[in-house]
């Protein structure tokens, strides 16, 4: 049979995957700096070997045969979803996936500097060979899918989402998201706050961060806890490898890192392993994948009922018993402030979609062709005024140059992390309903029954319905804004 | 050219053998249990590509046209050492490999019980059947070579060596050797003895074992000490992990075990990079590789003057500096002490040669044919008693079936252990004359003429030469046991 064909070719794909996903942890984590060179020749030599596999001129073939199968439902759905990574990969000329290979990394190399040195002369010629190149990306995306040309790219990372539907959503955000930072800005001026202080040592830190992810249900059977540079969460859903790094003057951060990655590694750790190995059964897009991190992060972690939990525990393994900063409601706090700032990773909670919808408007309108690479700063200094009150006239660094995403010509990534917190808000909400006296049984530390609806509804799904159907199975509704909203007002303007 | 594509093609396989190294590594130092069945699956897909690219169907022309190609010296040799992979690779018959990898999993597998339970019943059968596949496997090799089966074995592990070389090594080695193990053990029964006790912390010895490496010259650049259940030198050689296990009783076992692999770990990094990824520019043979490390474990730290730079680094790092037993004096005559016992792995200096003839003695005559698996421990015994003084009647758990060696397979391996003896003792009695008050140096701790006559002698030599040129042009004549057996006399029998 021609699928279970593919099935097995799919598996051998994923054997090298699975190489390739504990050898880029390794170069993050764990390789001295020598090591580099040889390292990445035998990385790219992979790299080759499995795009060689995945566009096998026998699959054609084979896809056509085992769509004339009778098959399961299930299975129906596996051999789509096996299609579209084959087709992805098949759709772009060699000489365009050379040419961007090129000019992306040689931007994002100049960029590094760039950057520091708040160079946009420098930048600006490479990053439009980098857009260039990216739009002729977009134009064969659109060609193949006839879809627009932004709504191609954004494919890659959310299927099934697109411009009229991100319009829609970021459009009901913005209507009030400006009011909402100014409003929480001013509350919270008033408030007195204590900072803990530092300095953490890092053995207390990370003994910390493993009872977090203890109490969130990791299961170290099947993964571990690192250090890099840039904190991520990768390896393999049987070996789940996740990253922080620490500050000795600011334990909350690499504890949130912490718990944030958690989220992305239950996800990884409860994908149903009669798929393993398929397209079908890994995570759904990246925005739901960045929807469990921030359910961990925000909905979860930074709520007051948790702040039940994390206070005692930072209190006990952080020595810090005595201290009037490590108070529930002072962490409670701490950890629900508001800064509007230039910088989005440094973001909160409530200013980060200002960030990404900016980011968002932009590069539609880049690769749509609408704008130039000329236009980006004006565009960028005239959206942070009004979203969030700051200008970046001349200051690149802090501006359209911070992120590494366009550098390296990746366009339709951004709108994932608001995605994620706008189905982490709807989640959360769905969980609340359906699970009896939720905030008491959180701030009691009995977690069992959240995790079970996010393996219910979430994690055992995998790719096996559409983002719409996902979200209507688990939460009764398609995606929309409402629950994020509530999730804000009650957060920040309920009077506690 | 034909020995362009072949140097090509092999780096290649290099490439895949470095991401092979690294998750080997991995799987040993990092991954959680859970982890295992998935990184089987993947390392197997890995190994099964390695093998098709080494039995490419293209490789026989290339090599036949290489060698009527016009090629320097070096890449002669290049071309002779490819050519020989490719052959080893290519000479058993797949059913052979099948049943082989078959027969030795199921007995290493149930070996693990069996010899807890002294169940040499149970083991025989299974050691049968892996006996008669090896014999099968030296029958074709000694079919293809013109070799005995046994020095085709052999061969796998220590090129140019055979057993009539070995015979009369290890004949001269058995005629002093009883008479030296019963007059030291005589010696050393009179003489006062501290045992460092412990606890010491993992944290410490971490730092101890760190700075021996530092003093050692290890490149951390290239390379890194994690821990792991079976301590090993493994990696590539622009990146080298080394393992080691804490015993919180006794320090200097993963001390003197972290020396001994920083020895592997020197000759690694400092193999030539103009022949990386070929198999000219790898490591000589398993007995030149054990010489570096033992090179570095018993030519130089257990000896005298380097006692004197490792009692002070071991006082302070420890935090013994008032303890008797931390003296040079004692940590010396700790380092030298001599018991006889029935276990190889936990053997001393002196005695680590019985235990390595008495298994090349029966491993020879199994794989030739002259005994069968039935007259194992009847033989095993009558040695352990005329070498040792020990009996092992109805002992085999601490007897033939200690080693896990046989069960997977391994026939050959075992005399690279007390070559690696006899070559490090030449080479540091070259090593002596060539530099100019050496022993004093070493007492100081300038330690950077020592490498550098590795370096040049050993290290940057790779697979150029074959061993007995290697010898010859490193220390002025073949490989002959006097070095050694002097070695032995001045460490045990000497005045001090």
């Amino acid at each position: 049979m021609s699928y279970q064909q593919l099935h097995q070719h799919f598996l051998k794909i994923s054997h090298f995957n699975h190489l390739s996903a504990i050898c880029d942890w390794d170069q993050a984590a764990m390789m001295p700096a020598g090591g580099n060179d040889a390292r990445s020749a035998a990385m790219a030599e992979l790299s080759v070997l499995i795009h060689q596999l995945t566009t096998a001129p026998q699959l054609a073939e084979w896809i056509a045969v085992a769509e004339t199968e009778t098959l399961t439902a299930d299975e129906k759905v596996s051999l789509a979803a096996l299609k579209r990574r084959w087709r992805q990969a098949n759709l772009l000329p060699e000489e365009l996936v050379l040419a961007q290979s090129l000019a992306n990394s040689t931007c994002e190399h100049a960029w590094r500097e760039q950057r520091k040195n708040n160079d946009w002369d420098g930048f600006k010629p490479n990053l439009a060979k980098v857009v260039e190149l990216a739009r002729e990306e977009a134009r064969v995306r659109a060609a193949d899918s006839g879809l627009s040309r932004y709504d191609a790219m954004l494919e890659l990372y959310e299927p099934d989402m697109n411009c009229a539907k991100l319009d829609a959503l970021f459009g009901e955000v913005k209507t009030w998201l400006p009011e909402f930072i100014q409003r929480a800005d001013a509350n919270q001026a008033n408030k007195n706050l204590l900072t803990p202080t530092g300095p953490f040592s890092i053995a207390q830190q990370k003994d910390l961060g493993l009872a977090a992810m203890e109490l969130l249900g990791f299961d170290f059977e099947h993964g571990r806890l690192d250090v890099s540079n840039h904190p991520f969460c990768g390896g393999v859903p049987s070996d789940v490898r996740i990253t922080t790094r620490y500050d000795e003057s600011d334990f909350m951060k690499a504890l949130l890192g912490v718990i944030h990655e958690t989220g992305h590694a239950r996800y990884e750790q409860n994908l149903p392993l009669a798929w393993a190995g398929l397209p079908v059964g890994e995570a759904r897009s990246t925005g739901i994948h960045e929807s469990q991190s921030l359910f961990f992060e925000m909905q979860l972690a930074r709520s007051p009922e948790f702040t039940q939990l994390l206070a005692p525990l930072a209190q006990r393994l952080l020595d810090r018993a005595q201290d009037p900063a490590f108070t529930v409601d002072n962490l409670y706090a701490f950890n629900t402030r508001i800064k509007r700032g230039y910088i989005r990773v440094d973001a909160d909670e409530l200013t980060y979609p200002a960030h990404v919808i900016l980011r968002y408007e932009i590069e539609r309108a880049l690769i749509e062709g609408e704008i130039e690479v000329d236009d980006i700063p004006a565009l960028w200094n005239e959206k942070m005024q009004a979203y969030l009150g700051l200008s970046t006239e001349g200051n690149y660094r802090d501006g359209c140059m911070q992120d590494i995403h366009w550098a390296l010509g990746l366009f339709g990534y951004f709108p994932s992390y608001t995605l994620g917190a706008i189905y982490a808000a709807q989640e959360f909400a769905a969980a609340t309903r359906a699970i009896e006296q939720l905030p008491a049984k959180i701030a009691a530390g009995e977690l069992g029954e959240l995790f079970q609806w996010l393996h219910d509804n979430i994690w055992s799904k995998a790719s096996l319905l559409s983002t719409d159907e996902l979200m209507i199975a688990a939460t009764g509704e398609p995606l929309n804004a409402r629950y994020f909203k509530a999730h804000l007002e009650r957060r920040y303007f309920s009077v506690k």
